[in-house]
């Protein structure tokens, strides 16, 4: 099944679990992968930036995407296949839709400036991997420094049929999906999935914005999901009462250059991950900062558990 | 009374208030500085970025400057004093100073790359200002795309003994607040007064990890103080409580590029700003960005009340 | 006299002549007028980034411009004003047209990133100083980091009527220039004056694009008007040959931060300004450096008598 | 033979010849390998920035290695290994070795940007690869926008006893060799070899400031070295008078972006590269830029022989 614009829910950025000696741990990825499923994922996305990709050789990239989509049966696995090339591209891209995959993921590259240029940049992609592969645009100016206006995303949707997913990751963005979605109001965009980013810090009025969902990798997804569940039925304030209770770890963990670490140590705490290491060049936690996350933790566990009683007293 | 190494509290960053034309609203300042008082701030910090200083003539510097001044009384007033020359940057201090500011702060020029260049323009900036000016170093790369390590902040603490604090926005930046602490402790940098900024985003941990207080512009100040007066008694848990109940609206308020637009809004919703208006180039709240403030700031209400009865019963 | 699009020529880049102890030096700036109207300049801007107007006091930059426009006489005056706020920029530009000033040079903020912020931008500048002051747009992505393509250009052009030249400094540049003149063509871009930078590195192509002649501070303004003229009298060759001898040195010349600081040296050198020195933050030759340029000059001098004889000859 | 300290003299950075259809070309690598060994070139470096090497296949990046190696027998291949994980890296590096490549170069990833990050990503990518394995440090500020001070690479080459040669591209950069040579001198920095690059641009200084020689990709590797040659004689106005010859085009082949486009036309022109074309993303010439390059072919052409006959007259 292939992606199409009509994609929602939540879709989990996976981390690449590593063993301390940085081999690839398939067990771990097997429990990811429940984890996800537990959780009520709609799809997942592997080898984003979060995933390490740069970090794999191209057979570790292709035995990882394998395994998800077997893990993920009907569910759509999305592959992240940007780089600096387009012969990388195109063979990843082909590779993963070949095994399965139901859409690939595209970053820009960090150089582009221009509207013209990044327009320019998205047309021959797709005349890389061919218009038949269905792909996420991936907007995400902090990490990238590629700015790209609502107008801009107009124009990459309206030219490439075969764009059917915003990964929408602008900070501040608020703004992006509502200008978008009045482009679709007047007629002047066609449909586009939308789902967001940044580590989930504003999930809950991102909703309200219109995004069909998240793409992010929060160690929470069950948060993430019941968010996007609670908004689509219109309960603003639980979806806000569960957010809120979630947003001193979310604010936590998606620090630039060290979330990576944070969400790898939740997961391996939450008993998901055998061990919290990245491939070098990477960043770790001190003892403080673990200690921090405990404390976070601890902090949410007794919330969250009031926060069931209210719900369950209402 | 010249600021020392030994300051320690709350330093709000004071926006500038405007008229909608454009003018300087007196009036507003006024506010402003009763309810910074009222919160308990243990002084001031004028003219930063926040207050759009680029934006304003050399005379309307002086004169908001003076009249905060005045209205702080003993309390001291820090003026920023950063330009792309040394020709202005000295001569806004000299008039700051001769005025009864208590110190100056300045940030480095977003040119500066390596660790020689950064410690060479403090050099330089101190010999321009003179050495009798007591001064805070700002250390914001999201902002001003510098980056300064440990060991260059340390480099600039030693060379210059006109350096008593540093105001501390890196992002992620708890780990240099342990490092800089640690330099004290093994004896290798003196005493730093540190402050930080960052909207007040990690201030919970900030304080744990050995800050002397806060300097940014949250638009709640008393939230400030009052997390600053917890940790320092110890009461860690009440503490977060506290911040986290204003979590959901601070992160609102630190978004790059709209935080300003945030910050006036809800000033102008306490009261305390006539106007929300910026000087141009500025930004402005869609209504729907202001309904979400609203929101925000409905439901913290709530939390405050409940978070006020738990404590009163506890 | 205001500025038009019908502007060509050499319109050189002012330094700013110091005393080695900081303060201006007026003589300096005497003798830098006369050498200019010798060699056969159109015009002159003045408070560049060359000028190292950031670094000037207000009273400093209007003595400044006063003083280059009483020497200049029927002679255009371009007055740069660029600043980080409108306010700051507005009453530059009032006072220099009232001294008598052609007009204005602005340059895009270095923060701005897409085609809508940049276009946005002059518009909100244009609002700012007042549309009946006629601008020069500053193209320099190189420096200032914000890149242009032509069609923001055009749109700048079209918006405004009050764009009437464009300072031309982009890095590789020839394409650019074709393109706007094939805008003019086809009709879909109004008359603009374009005037080319990067010290001249590529003026002698630049001209056979369709540039109407060039501004920047290479020392030797004669080379530049020589260039121009012998291009636009159709002697390519010519052209060439005078400009390939110069090259050596230009291209010293042009190296990003030490540039002015050999072109104040060869300025020096011949006799121009009595000191070579900049403000604080500046830069300085090594006595290698200066050797290298002695040697360049020397050289240049041997070229330039062969060139000499042989066009006598021929 | 591998790599050590003491290399010197022209090190050409091959590009890598592609038919029209984005495939490699082996016949054009054949004809580089010849021209580059007819023009006395010491050695060759594939798989730089200048070499597209981010658009190659790992397999097609070791046989372009492997053809060099046999072409060039005994005298040393450097081969490319930057990549952004360390993963990659070291399996690139040991198979190039493996194949008789004489040592690595590796450029910092552009995210670094403090002293001690820079310092350690080296210390991790020696660690990654193996200290046995000799490598070039590259220093390219203007693209990969990291910047070293010579303290840095001092810290670097003591570190890394493998750490032999360093590929200066600063700009401007003429005081850094100064700078290490100095260090020398003084007896803190231990024998390191300096290649230069920039295309070439200051090749006739940087040999008199004390640089072994070129490592760039001028398409006229004859004059690299005749100008390598000639310093090393001390005979400077001759090195300067054919450099200058050159340099007319050398500027011109020296843009940023369109740089590649002009080399692998001139190679075209020249009958050493079957075709000019770049796998994309890449750039090409316009008409005009190619009938430009034409003409600076011919007046060079011109130029060398007045020279010649000077030469044999004198």
């Amino acid at each position: 099944m292939k992606l199409d614009a009509s994609a929602s829910g939540v879709f989990p950025i996976a981390p690449t679990p590593f063993h301390a000696d940085g081999r690839i741990d398939e067990a771990s990825i097997d429990r990811l992968i429940e984890r996800y499923l537990a959780a009520g994922a709609d799809g997942v996305t592997v080898l984003g930036i979060l995933g390490e990709a740069p970090k794999l050789e191209p057979e570790e990239s292709l035995a990882i995407t394998t395994r998800f989509i077997e893990g993920f049966g009907a569910r759509p696995v999305i592959v992240g296949v940007s780089a600096p090339g387009f012969a990388a591209m195109r063979s990843l891209a082909h590779a993963a839709m070949e095994r399965g995959a139901a859409g690939v993921m595209i970053a820009p590259l960090p150089s582009l400036r221009t509207d013209e240029q990044i327009v320019g940049y998205f047309r021959q992609a797709v005349e890389a991997i061919g218009a038949d592969i269905p792909f996420v645009l991936q907007d995400y100016p902090l990490t990238l420094t590629v700015q790209m206006t609502p107008s801009v995303i107009r124009r990459i949707v309206e030219e490439n049929p075969s764009c059917v997913m915003l990964k929408h990751e602008d900070w501040p963005g608020l703004e992006k999906i509502s200008a978008l979605r009045a482009f679709q109001k007047e007629g002047s965009m066609r449909e586009l999935s939308i789902l967001t980013g940044n580590g989930g810090l504003f999930l809950d009025f991102e909703m309200e914005r219109g995004a069909d969902g998240a793409m992010t990798g929060y160690a929470f997804p069950e948060m993430l999901t019941a968010v996007v569940r609670l908004q689509k039925e219109g309960r603003r304030d639980d979806a806000h009462d569960l957010f809120d209770a979630h947003l001193p770890l979310l604010r936590y963990e998606q620090q630039p250059g060290v979330g990576l670490a944070v969400r790898k140590y939740v997961l391996m705490r939450r008993g998901t991950l055998a061990c919290d290491a990245q491939r070098r060049p990477g960043s770790t936690l001190s003892a403080t900062a673990r200690a921090e996350v405990d404390y976070l933790l601890r902090r949410l566990d007794q919330r969250s558990e009031r926060l069931a009683s209210w719900l369950a007293a209402s």
